[in-house]
């Protein structure tokens, strides 16, 4: 059954349209307006959401740690009853293939499913039960019981470049939904129609497990009011968001600027600077040409982990290595980006980087690319004009990436030493290179969130080890992930309980370990009851 | 052997003095300058602590657990073989009594040993192993290991209140260094000498572990400047507070204004209510007024977690409770605050909670007390006049509380609904009361980071399950605890390595569990090798 989009806010299950704006999404592969006309949401009715989310907060929280694991499990399910209409909206509204739809759909599915897993096994909230000790010296030892609980509403703003995976019911949305928390969407305006069905779904599935409709709003805006309404609002406890350094910084100055300041959790993005070291290129050069170029053009380089930074050392298997990355970007095909906006920052982009003397263009996308398509292009430059230039460290979002020529290991390292914070770097070398340059694996160590050995950063596995985060710009937070099971505790915070009768606790702290979860009790972890 | 007090800044087992500016600390009880002149530290001392914090930050993250076992051990050690000269410099300073020195002291020590227990045993490091799958279908499962490492250089700033165990080798030193930290104290002006004790106890325990003096720096200042030269620092990768919200505040708001900004957790204390409810009023209502000037009273009222909010329904059962609190305080002995400066603010708290329509004094210390001691006091009021002036839920640091009569069930919810954050609240109750006012419980699960029954929030305990943290503004992130062995979380965050070969990996995240910690592998906490 095809649904048909209303385009309105949706809070609480009802749809409101106050403002009398609206605006359309655009096919970005033929600048086509598509159809439905969204409403641009207000401040009021940003406030109607966040009334309704704290109104249920309690009631929501207090629920079953079934019932909220059974939510999780009926979003995937109603994600995939939307069927192929999902896939074809979002196709329309982001030009992401068929294929990746399926697959990036598949990943949001199991991520909610891997999610209710464990909030049905019920360890994540690190419960700690330290037992009462009435007869200790100097003074009788209390009864001390701790575990996480859900924050507060969260507003979530998803991602343009992972509509179904970082989006409205992206990790965000589902880890603070597990938690206990109320959720409030703000929709990508790059894709509103996939952000609407994917509200609807979740809707459907707050009904179907017997959950009050509030729990979940959307709201829509091409503006940044509406965002910053969310943002500011008192009822608000926490942000989600994934996109650039510089909606993400200004959503984080507002919140800490809050009478009551607020965490933001902002996945920034990054450059992602991989290092390829000679025994690895002199074994194997080709092919880590061509899997740089694979890594670099997929998402068509919309991903937030691509690699826009190559360094290596000056030498022939560097030249070499350099020589066959530019010819397979120029075998790789022109492809539609998110939309024209994201296009032209990135054409803006490669302009800035080819400006900059001292960088020269190695290869590029040999057929033309059509509007609002990016070629895949490959510079160069040597080390002392990158230490020269700033600029040059800068993601550029999209399929480009700046190969870095070092002198001696020495420079790899003092360069390294000087990168900003980043998601993820990577090292492609032979045991011996590692050996080699082991100081340089410390000093990323302080740099980023993952490191990555003979492997390239795309493709983030959805996983309990997983971190994606990293040091500032790359996220406002190192201490968190916005991707793998870990991500739900931005979303939690610990509450205590001294010598509380049994009944009058939460589940998760009583004596009969209900649950059969892992607890600390008197420092020792155990299933065993208290 | 008595230490002689050199009054310099400590960096790195070095001593600097290039301000030329000094200051001294005074007897709070009898006004008298205390030997020793303390040199004003220096931006330019910041920067020179900070940057040999830096310097040595690599080698001291990859020190082996065991190691920074040890040195947590060797502080207690060295602090105990301070002997009674700690305990005599800061009474001088203080005014806190010998018997409450020693106890801290105790409290000090064993929450070292504990985090020595902690890091020893490894799991705190919370590792997790997602093992690789290469015929995962559609795509290959890589590798994936996660664990949490030291964040970087910390500041800490040590409160007043607390001088061996929230000071220069309180929580946050014993937790920073055991999390693999280097450490810059910021000294309290108020007891500068004890500082430089604690300093140099740990300067040994450094020296006798082998580890560099660099991990370690303590740097002194009455004013502003140094302390907010330490939080812009760029090499401050996170701040430790102790103390009021108006300097926690501007500490955060500095570091949030940084071009990289830093988490500040800063404990700002709170009012701690009270809610005492009428079956454990007619039960043992007088007892509970003695409790409660035990709890007020203690350490002067100068402790965190000070019940100075005590709400009731208005009913006989109250009126004998508050008659009674009344007259304990009236039998309650003055007793000499900290310095002049908490003394003259507690005063002024008194006089502008006295001074509010419909405010009166039910009881004070009869006794005259002394210069820079305090009286008891109790005031009392009804719920609207509480109610229209915000100005009464600010806590008056020191012996003062303030009773609060509702009508009500349903006022005395309104009244709990719509408080600030703070860290503890408390319910006096029988297990009737307990289910007649359950919903006051849910309420106040969403204000405070610590719930306490039948009991009193004053004495926190050093354990694995303590929270002591709560919504702002009772801390700046309500997901930290600032007392406990969770407190380590504040200065560690995830890495995840991709695919490393095992002997690259750090010792928590081989196959091999040498340490025998508890790991997340593959979604199964547990001890065995991966």
């Amino acid at each position: 059954m095809t649904l048909e989009l209303h385009g309105q806010q949706i809070i609480g299950g009802q749809t409101f349209a106050a403002s009398g704006q609206t605006f359309t999404a655009t096919n970005p592969a033929t600048g086509e307006a598509l159809p439905t006309a969204f409403h641009e949401g207000t401040a009021d009715e940003a406030d109607r959401a966040l009334q309704a989310a704290d109104r249920v907060f309690d009631a929501f929280r207090h629920s079953s740690a079934d019932q909220r694991a059974d939510l999780l499990d009926a979003i995937a399910d109603e994600i995939e009853a939307l069927g192929d209409q999902l896939l074809e909206r979002c196709n329309a509204e982001t030009g992401l293939p068929m294929g990746r739809q399926q697959a990036e759909r598949g990943r949001t599915v199991n991520q909610a499913r891997l999610f209710a897993t464990m909030i049905r096994d019920g360890s994540w909230v690190d419960a700690r039960i330290d037992r009462a000790n009435p007869d200790r010296e100097p003074m009788p030892k209390p009864d001390i019981r701790r575990m996480l609980i859900g924050i507060g509403p969260v507003a979530v703003f998803g991602a343009s470049n992972f509509p179904l995976a970082i989006s409205v019911a992206g990790t965000d949305t589902i880890c603070a939904l597990g938690a206990g928390c109320p959720v409030v969407v703000k929709a990508h305006p790059g894709h509103p129609g996939t952000c609407e069905l994917l509200a609807r779904a979740i809707g459907k599935a707050i009904e179907k497990v017997g959950l009050p409709a509030d729990v979940f709003s959307l709201v829509h805006g091409v503006g940044h009011e509406i965002g910053m309404a969310l943002v500011k609002h008192p009822l608000t406890k926490a942000v989600g968001f994934t996109g650039s350094l510089k909606a993400g910084r200004a959503l984080f100055d507002a919140a800490a600027a809050r009478p009551e300041p607020i965490p933001v959790y902002a996945e920034m993005g990054s450059a992602n600077p991989v290092f390829m070291l000679p025994g690895a290129l002199a074994e194997r050069g080709e092919q880590l040409a061509q899997g740089l170029i694979g890594s670099v053009t997929l998402g068509v380089g919309q991903f937030c982990t691509s690699p826009g930074l190559v360094f290596g050392l000056s030498d022939e298997t560097f030249s070499k290595f350099a020589f066959d990355a530019a010819k397979a970007a120029e075998a790789a095909a022109p492809a539609t980006m998110l939309h024209g906006g994201i296009h032209q920052s990135y054409c803006d982009g490669v302009k800035r980087l080819s400006s900059v003397d001292g960088v020269k263009q190695l290869g590029a996308s040999s057929d033309e690319p059509g509007q609002t398509q990016a070629a895949c292009v490959i510079l160069a430059t040597d080390a002392s004009t990158f230490e020269a230039n700033a600029g040059l460290n800068e993601e550029v979002f999209g399929p480009a990436s700046l190969l870095v020529e070092a002198q001696d290991a020495s420079e790899l390292e003092r360069i390294a030493s000087n990168l900003d914070g980043h998601l993820t770097a990577t090292i492609q070398g032979t045991p011996d290179d590692l050996r080699e340059h082991r100081q340089l694996v410390s000093i990323l160590e302080r740099k980023v969130g993952r490191l990555i050995f003979n492997g390239f950063p795309t493709g983030v596995e959805v996983c309990h080890a997983m971190h994606h985060g990293g040091p500032y710009p790359a996220t406002t937070d190192s201490h968190f992930t916005s991707i793998g099971t870990a991500s739900i505790a931005r979303f939690a915070r610990p509450i205590c309980y001294q010598d509380f009768p049994d009944d009058v606790l939460p589940e998760a702290l009583r004596n009969a370990n209900g649950r059969g979860s892992w607890r600390l009790i008197d420092g020792e972890l155990t299933k065993e009851d208290a």
